[in-house]
């Protein structure tokens, strides 16, 4: 049995993962980001010993433990080097939570570990050579390669999102111009709904959020754009070809077998991926060999805790 | 003993190559890729021939033929699916070739060949994570992972030069527009050569073609930025900067320990690489790990040859 642990900005999910990938128990509890690296740790261990209460076994019977982690992570140290929603920097998770366990304890960026869950037990599952992105506040990208993550040499690399795609453009959180990320996340597409409150108070992308920008959200495009609306069409339309753009890019320099994305945008499904696969089809280098396989990641939330747990050396 | 084949566009060189990866003896033959596959092949065989003789060692001794081709390959079947500068599509090369052979024979793309040969035996020696490109007629791109070649499910991965880097930007000869291949290969900074010839005829940089935008070369610019010329400096600058904008994506992407850059500008040298550098430096997402190392290639057009000997299964 192994323990998956994702460590997110807002909580902490604890998942046991039997070896057939399954989650059989898991618990969460809030992060606290502020609190020095030992507080989180001994909260994780609450968390462990509380699944392997919950599942009957005990917490030496466990083989490993896999922590995802926002941010760029150290994985030879055991370090999360650093997270934009974590306040410590040079975190030595792995280190302090070793302590308290008689097993190995390994780090990943969570985006990876969501890609290699998915590709264990998920939409790419079985695959060798896949990418994985999350369309959410941020793009997340997840590369693997020979069924293993691709991390790069300072275990910082998969930044996907911050590709640029309009070199000079929208003003991007790492600093850049022009960055996917700035374009294709959520936030984005959120930027978009609330100007178009703002400035078309009769629309009914604005009346779905009562007129109200802080009730601006990903999904009332979609919903606008389902009932015919032709400023509602117009943001999805846009939104679409900006994300088609990153991945027929991740397409020519991958040539993966399967391109998964996830994501709370993800979840809009097919009505935002039929239209990204005709598009990145048609502006993908290389014709002649088969189409990559762009899909709906299959796994959610619990992608991350999966790969988590399925981490090895 | 190896064989090194690069197949190009207007020659073909053939190289016998040690198992030290040092080139033995060489020669070369023109292409006529308007011939059929059989006439390229019997050219090939003859040219291994003398090598072999010119070494004073018989073709029986040869452990492997490699070949290194423009364009897509499918690598398990030892086709060359597609090359736009060679007429016939899905020649059988690896099969044709093998009947002359008592040896393996192999195929790849031949951007794929020099990023191998440079990190056998060039400037990403011993290094495991590297990429190379090539800033020629286009952008050639090679990825070596784990000191392999990693070229996608299809054989058409690395395709790093059709990564767009301004969305609906400069017309690309793929089809699409925006490609980096549009802002930083040769053609696109002759494209500019040829505009301050035509439109400032005063110019250093026209002076320096004599007037005619027949004479317009990549070298100009760099040599009206080194006389202090501020129209030379322009477009060099302007040129760097979008060599790095595809280059600090490239980092955030795979964060390779070395990145190597050749082709015909990229023998420019530092003038060309340490601004570079510096401003892909500045843009790259994690400050936080240690600097990719942007380094002028150094085997030239042995790279080609080099990686196709050194091609396994």
């Amino acid at each position: 049995m192994y323990i998956g642990v994702d460590l997110g900005g807002t909580k902490i999910a604890v998942g046991l993962v039997d070896e057939t990938a399954k989650i059989i128990e898991s618990v969460s509890v809030a992060t606290k980001s502020e609190r020095p690296c030992s507080e989180i740790v001994a909260d994780m261990v609450d968390c462990i010993e509380k699944v392997c209460t919950k599942a009957g076994i005990s917490r030496r019977q466990l083989l490993r433990v896999g922590i995802g982690s926002p941010g760029i992570v150290d994985k030879r140290s055991g370090v999360l080097v650093y997270a934009n929603n974590i306040r410590e920097r040079n975190l030595p998770l792995c280190a302090e939570l070793s302590k308290h366990m008689d097993c190995p304890v390994f780090i990943e960026n969570d985006a990876n570990c969501a890609a290699l869950g998915e590709s264990i037990a998920g939409v790419s599952s079985g695959i060798s050579n896949s990418v994985m992105i999350t369309l959410g506040t941020g793009i997340g990208g997840g590369i693997i390669i020979d069924g293993r993550i691709y991390s790069g040499s300072g275990g910082a690399g998969g930044e996907i999102g911050h590709m640029v795609i309009r070199h000079d453009g929208e003003q991007c959180s790492c600093g850049r111009r022009g960055c996917w990320e700035s374009y294709a996340s959520a936030t984005a597409l959120n930027r978009n709904v609330r100007r178009v409150i703002a400035d078309f108070p009769n629309s009914l992308v604005a009346k779905l959020a009562k007129g109200d920008i802080n009730n601006a959200n990903c999904k009332i495009p979609f919903e606008a754009a389902r009932q015919g609306d032709e400023i509602g069409k117009l943001i999805v339309n846009e939104y679409i070809e900006h994300v088609s753009v990153g991945i027929a890019n991740i397409i020519n320099i991958f040539q993966p077998e399967v391109m998964a994305i996830g994501g709370g945008i993800g979840n809009e499904g097919e009505p935002l991926i039929a239209p990204v696969r005709e598009l990145s089809r048609k502006w993908v280098y290389s014709q002649d060999t088969p189409p990559c396989d762009i899909k709906h990641a299959l796994l959610g939330n619990n992608a991350g805790i999966i790969g988590a747990a399925m981490l090895t050396e």
